[in-house]
């Protein structure tokens, strides 16, 4: 090694020794004659002196960012000079030889804690902004959380397993990523948007116990947050109920907590159903941290002379202390949900003397405003937002309300931390509502709500496909603070069953066998029940690390539309490796794809 | 859970207890009334006796790989039927419940340790090859390398950190597979070949000890043992000096021997020459299992009558007790060299009474025969083999002679683990002499030996440019029995000294700004000296393993021609695919890709 120590660790006790030194110069400070520098690696910052004389000479070329050796003796600072904050700051070291191992340009940014340059320019120029303390620990945190993810697996004897990225193109609900494959002019590979497939094989396989810290890739439509490869900690096990699952994922997210939050999650983790989660807080991944819930108005309006709310659905949620809210603030809820694509958000401002006001408080029959405030749990002073329509759509509406109400009346503890696990998910969801960029596994009116290999409760086991919009699946979605960090299921494990969900997705035999065949196949010998579950790992560091974008605990992630501002990737290709690669040679003849 | 126990678990003090198992049926014995089951899950096997009546009623349907749930009675074998041999063997269990949670259809092969059935039925159904125990035990070994080698380096304080795989095309000696990005149509990501570049980004953005277990990309035409992805254990560090790289590598793979193979290596590893090894056995990647050396015979020969033997170089390699070979046999030995592109391999049988017999012999004068076997350490009875012309070539086909010798004569100890560090590598080869399929870094009359990013040694750094052809790099390779498993370099930290590297390669400024700008660009803003090293994990996980193809420690591994048997990857796409992924779309202008 070319240094001795690292600079954060001396302390008062290595006075005396005579170190060396490596790092970057973060800061340079002249006072009179001596020459301060910071001197950082990645341990922390020492403060180096340069004596008056020779030594100061040469420090004075010494710029921001210059790679520096540095021989120095350890001398514990001057009475009243010790920085307490630093830990280092009880010494300096006093330089004797100084090498400059590299030097540095003028930066396009300061390294600063709190940086004003524009992401853009960071992750052009990525291995500065790495050596800012904020995304240094960002990183090394995700390292230390893949760790303890290990540690808890490897304790229960799981395998890790790595399951391959050149792969066959396979509907799982987004475009496949595709890759010509050179020696098979006309075929081409496809990254795979989750281990899913290969993971059940293992569990065919007899490996009971398979885990990795997977790259997937997704080919969507940029939304916020998201990137075209991503990373998830991908479980799956034999032999299992849905409670063994969810109890592994509360130990991984007990210890990971624990380890880098520095917080005790009681276990178990509170539970709710889907059907109560969408009722209650209009959200599949609720945010719990706050109370306010939902409150369903449809029986209570069911005899409404207002026209809107003569609906299958009406519903409410209050803001506490709403009422005196600006006309310009009731409008910006107006914009509010008409970006949501609703029309608007109906709403009635309880008075101090419990009167009703606002426009839609004169259109409801006076039995409706006498006793509206006691039926939604409003008070003096609250404002009630509804939502009518069909069920899904209003529920969706209140839900993203109620999470802007917490957020505006500052109901939300910052600190706090809160689980809970969705369960009793539907089996299917109508083809109809899926958003735009989903790829529906199949042609027929119902999809597969989690994933195509889900397998149905126990008492929809025979009878899924009588009443598919009813039918519940073995599945889960662990959710932190209104995030969804990790989903998974119980997986269908015998072909017939498989065959038959396949059916209520529209997917014939032979499509299905075209499609999952080497699945279906493997289901004939002896598949074992088996189940899993997958985190969302770069979501987990990133609310580790207490950083709003998952962007934050990428090293080297895509800005929008998939662009690599530091590589310039994507780029055009030569027609050379366009012929070589062999875009457009014609497909191999069907027979040679599949006779091997 | 679904199960009490692990079938393979079961000892004797297990005796007494009801248990519940569950696993595959292995294999079924009916004796008289009574059925006995091998029932197995990943942890072993237990024996399952269903007692004459219903029991053995319900157990006759069972057949080889029924996944059943089994509950019963632990029960200590009779006297005498205990079975030393198997872990379980002291008990069984009497089953008083049986449920078949899967059916198995009749298997396409047998599972059985000693398989014959080719490779390609194996891998296309390889959730079943992976229940026999060989495969299994390979899959669970690697992964215990993994965590293995993890806490070594967690211990040393290295990073985890994920690189980007979807990415720009930089030739790094093979070709890349390409990715069409379909959000910037006529664009194109490529698959790393190594995360070489950002992990060397990694050093200058501060993260000073980096590892990855990384997922690589080469499309090469397919040779023996080459995947299209493989993987490798990625290593970087700043501030070091090439013995500390050498040390870390020591104590990862001792500590991977020592876990796996328990075996202790003693520490240092032997280092040897490039030149030395190329000299000595003919190769760079020697197995020093054994001591066969190649003897250089130029001076001794450099007044030959003999045409052959006029040659820049002439070396020899004794075959112990060969001169008894039949001329069949030694023809053979033509076969071998024609094979690797040599005309023939001279040769010169040493008879009893020291006499020298075969074709080339009575070529020779009269003192090259009188001093020949004393030149080459030949006793009676041995067999010299030559190969006279360039040094490259003729050294290349005696290391290969070297150890088709050793394994015919039985010099190689099976349970030898020899490992040696290869050091001092050129810096440069000539474009010349690259082989088929590897592509050249610049267009120069010069490439990189190891890759075009390695440092030379400091007595080179300033001159490399006068004598390419011998400047040496910082460069090491790590050997064990033959097996080049890992290398490494000091990098290049300097723009200056790249760019002056790349010139050599024939890489103008302009080029490598549009190349690698992103790499000479951080070069500019205090790069810190760092070196790195890279393992080859599929090929230390098969050592370890004690199997011969990386295909035995990979889940799912392509066969020849990066054919998947197993999904039939890969396949011809959609034209809707095609469209979509905008494969067909004409580049972008220059300028967009830039412009961001």
């Amino acid at each position: 090694m070319m240094r001795t120590h690292e600079a954060g660790t001396l302390r008062a006790e290595h006075a005396g020794q005579s170190v060396t030194l490596t790092g970057w110069v973060a800061r340079r400070r002249d006072h009179g004659g001596v020459i301060f520098i910071d001197l950082r690696d990645a341990s922390g910052v020492a403060q180096v002196v340069f004596r008056e004389g020779e030594m100061a000479e040469r420090a004075h070329r010494l710029r921001s960012e210059f790679v520096v050796k540095i021989v120095g003796d350890v001398t514990a600072r001057p009475e009243g000079s010790a920085n307490p904050d630093l830990p280092t700051g009880a010494i300096e070291v006093y330089a004797t030889e100084l090498e400059v191992l590299n030097e540095s340009a003028a930066l396009p940014f300061q390294l600063d804690d709190h940086l004003e340059v524009g992401e853009e320019a960071r992750l052009k120029h990525r291995y500065l902004d790495l050596r800012r303390s904020g995304p240094a620990k960002a990183i090394r945190a995700r390292s230390e959380a893949n760790r303890i993810a290990r540690e808890v697996l490897h304790a229960e004897k799981f395998v890790e397993v790595e399951t391959p990225t050149l792969t066959r193109s396979t509907p799982e609900g987004a475009r496949d990523f595709l890759v010509p494959a050179r020696l098979r002019p006309g075929s081409w590979y496809a990254l795979p948007q989750s281990p899913q497939l290969f993971k059940q094989l293992l569990m065919v396989g007899g490996m009971e116990r398979y885990y990795q810290i997977a790259r997937c890739y997704r080919d969507e439509d940029f939304r916020a947050d998201r990137q075209p490869e991503f990373t998830q900690l991908d479980i799956e096990m034999s032999f299992v109920e849905q409670d063994d699952v969810i109890a592994l994922g509360e130990r991984i997210i007990s210890a990971l907590w624990k380890g880098l939050a520095d917080h005790e999650l009681p276990q178990p983790f509170r539970r709710i159903s889907y059907a109560d989660a969408m009722s209650k807080y209009g959200s599949d991944k609720p945010d719990l941290r706050f109370d306010v819930e939902l409150v369903e108005l449809t029986d209570y309006f069911k005899e409404t002379p207002f026209r809107v709310f003569q609906a299958p659905y009406v519903g409410a949620v209050v803001m506490p202390g709403g009422a005196d809210q600006p006309r310009r603030t009731l409008d910006g809820w107006q914009e509010f949900a008409k970006q949501r694509g609703h029309r608007g958000l109906a709403y009635v401002l309880v008075a101090e003397d419990g009167t009703l006001g606002g426009p839609v408080a004169k259109n409801l029959s006076e039995a409706e405003r006498e006793g509206l405030a006691k039926a939604v749990g409003a008070n003096p002073g609250d404002c009630v937002f509804f939502a009518a329509g069909d069920p899904d759509g209003a529920r969706s509406l209140l839900g993203a309300a109620r999470v802007e109400i917490a957020s505006r009346v500052g109901l939300i503890d910052e600190n706090a931390w809160s689980f809970v696990w969705v369960v009793d998910f539907p089996m299917f969801e109508s083809t109809e509502k899926l958003k735009d960029g989903d790829v529906a596994v199949g042609g027929g009116t119902w999809t597969a709500l989690h994933h195509a290999f889900t397998s149905p409760t126990p008492e929809w086991l025979d009878n899924f496909e009588s009443d598919p919009g009813n039918a519940l699946a073995y599945a889960y979605d662990i959710v932190c603070n209104g995030n969804e960090i990790g989903g998974g299921s119980i997986r269908i494990h015998r072909a017939d069953v498989q065959q038959r969900a396949f059916g209520v997705m529209g997917i014939g035999p032979e499509e299905a066998q075209e499609k999952f065949g080497f699945l279906l196949d493997a289901f004939k010998f002896g598949a074992p029940p088996h189940g899993g579950i997958a985190f969302g790992w770069d979501r987990i560091a990133m609310l580790l690390s207490g950083t709003d974008s998952i962007r934050d605990v990428i090293a080297f992630p895509k800005s929008g539309g998939g662009y690599d501002p530091l590589t310039a990737a994507p780029a055009p290709i030569t027609p050379l490796q366009r012929k070589e690669a062999g875009v457009d040679a014609k497909p191999p003849v069907d027979k040679s794809a599949t006779d091997k």
